[in-house]
């Protein structure tokens, strides 16, 4: 049986862990989800170490919505470089979600993007978990989450900038 | 018995763990807190290892204020990131509470700032050890410590800038 | 048996393990290759890491295509700091082959300039494992992957901006 | 017998080590005294590791001197990194001492900065290893090493800008 | 017998570990070099742990020359930054050697300054071994390796820009 770990926090202003735990569900069975949620993103990597190594998880989606400022842009680096320790230490995946919250217009098209990254990041999770094959298939296709998939250059997505 | 380490600076303009630790006191009982006075911010690191690996403490809330010029912006990152990988070590939560001294815009402002961050991360501290529910409850709120909570893209505070 | 790992992504816009692949096996016989597709660059350096730990690879092949934000700038950079990380982690060589999508003026020169990067780092990554003479011989001579090479400051090519 | 370990570099404009040696020797006795140089700032951290693990430091002064350029403030940030990392492999503190030249007006003021921000780090240093309360007492006192204290945000100090 | 290990690139456009060969030599005797050839510099820190952990080196001398993009000062970063985990993962100096192509004004002072700082960096590395010394003596004296020494705050060079 396998596990999947899902970090979350309160900062965020969408409830990205529901999203990502509803369209896991959806996928498939054989697996259970373990959430855990935390203050910000600096505290998602402690996190996702402790369900990997405390908890038997397998792989973790980490999801957070970093702010607009400086000083957001530096905490979202230092999370990510910390994401990337727990993975070299425990030799798991963890699916990086972040929503970045200026890369939406309005609180809407917020909403809209962290429920869909997190729903396509699910999967990718899924497929690294139960079905790799479905990734390498998509190699150097341009896939994107949350966003349009801009297409591979030999197959480019139409209305889509390049 | 729980143990409470935290770490402060004698560069800080505020004495932020004073605040911390009696909001601790107001919350509940049965843990016990360690004060470790560094410095600076990049002292907080091993003051925060060593509490945890030498005093057994089973949570750091770390204490700082990062100056207003460009170096002190790269202090406050490294400081950060040796607050990541001392989690990542330990398998421990740090909170980081770091006031920079220009996100207020005068003094009297940057000292309830401060106060009233330090105190809401204690709270987020005290919930992580006892009461995980409380944050998981919380996810995708759109918490802030120190200034208003934003509220979730559904339910937005009023009166913020969005 | 030496055995090469190809990491690559479907965020990448060119199929660039393809023609690692296809490079090497027109570079000589005597060797394997094992193909890891990963969501984004992020989720590369775990990828390598489990390919030499857990499937003995000698040498690692990392393709990626960062896109042109400043966010996809800092992703790239954590990636690096990631491949690095494997490599010390192991002492094995991985040979981080990025092309940034705002290196390339349009779609076609993206595929010229992915297809030609990859297939000169698939030779560096031979020449380590089955030649290094060819690498010492080249010492400071101002070579580029991809682009035209520039040549040494005694010898530059001509037609190349210096 | 403690220990104290200083590491300064040929980089520097002026003789840090020297006067950290001369104030520590004037704030007391029962210690001994162990100086390495360096280069320059990167090659500080790993003389500050072989003083702790090979000569049996208690603690370390690492004294450097960034120019003025860009490059210079990558290799001081690098720099602290690296003491960061010392520090969280040793459990032991090490006081970084860094005067920017930029930080001056003049040679003069530079050489002035240089010996006081040496000196006030010394006594951090000698309080961090045998009077710690003496550091717990001044938490949030917005002390600074080389120019005035600012003071705290209740007590301001009066001709400091704000 | 002491062993230098020596690491170079086919991305510089100048034979710097040939000068840093050629005046290690001119030093003495009683000693070693292995040469190894990389890449770029991004490959240089794990072939440096190689030569140390698998060829028994006592210290490197890695050389390496950024180009002028953005991009190629980010590779340094990392680059920087594998050098000295590598340092603190062996307790080995690792002397880096870099070189900016735009330190130069053009192709003649590239090669002068790649030939001039390689030999300096070669009798550091040099004395950091057999003559420490050699390097006390000069603590603080404003040093340089490459351009000229600009001298220290009490003895400034004169003719150099303060």
């Amino acid at each position: 049986m396998k596990k999947f770990g899902i970090v979350d926090t309160t900062f965020a202003r969408f409830d990205m862990g529901r999203s990502v735990i509803n369209e896991l569900e959806s996928l498939g069975t054989g697996f259970e989800t373990i959430r855990y949620t935390v203050p910000g993103i600096k505290d998602i990597p402690v996190a996702a170490k402790k369900l990997i190594e405390e908890q038997g998880c397998d792989i973790i989606v980490a999801c957070g919505m970093p702010g607009a400022q400086p000083i957001d842009k530096i905490s979202a680096q230092v999370a990510s470089m910390g994401i990337m320790q727990v993975q070299l230490a425990t030799n798991k995946h963890i699916i990086e979600v972040f929503v970045h919250e200026d890369e939406a217009k309005n609180l809407s098209e917020l909403s809209f993007l962290a429920d869909r990254r997190s729903r396509e990041h699910a999967l990718n999770a899924f497929n690294l978990v139960f079905n790799p094959d479905a990734l390498r298939k998509n190699a150097g296709k341009g896939l994107r989450q949350g966003f349009e998939d801009v297409g591979s250059t030999e197959e480019p997505k139409s209305g889509i900038r390049h």
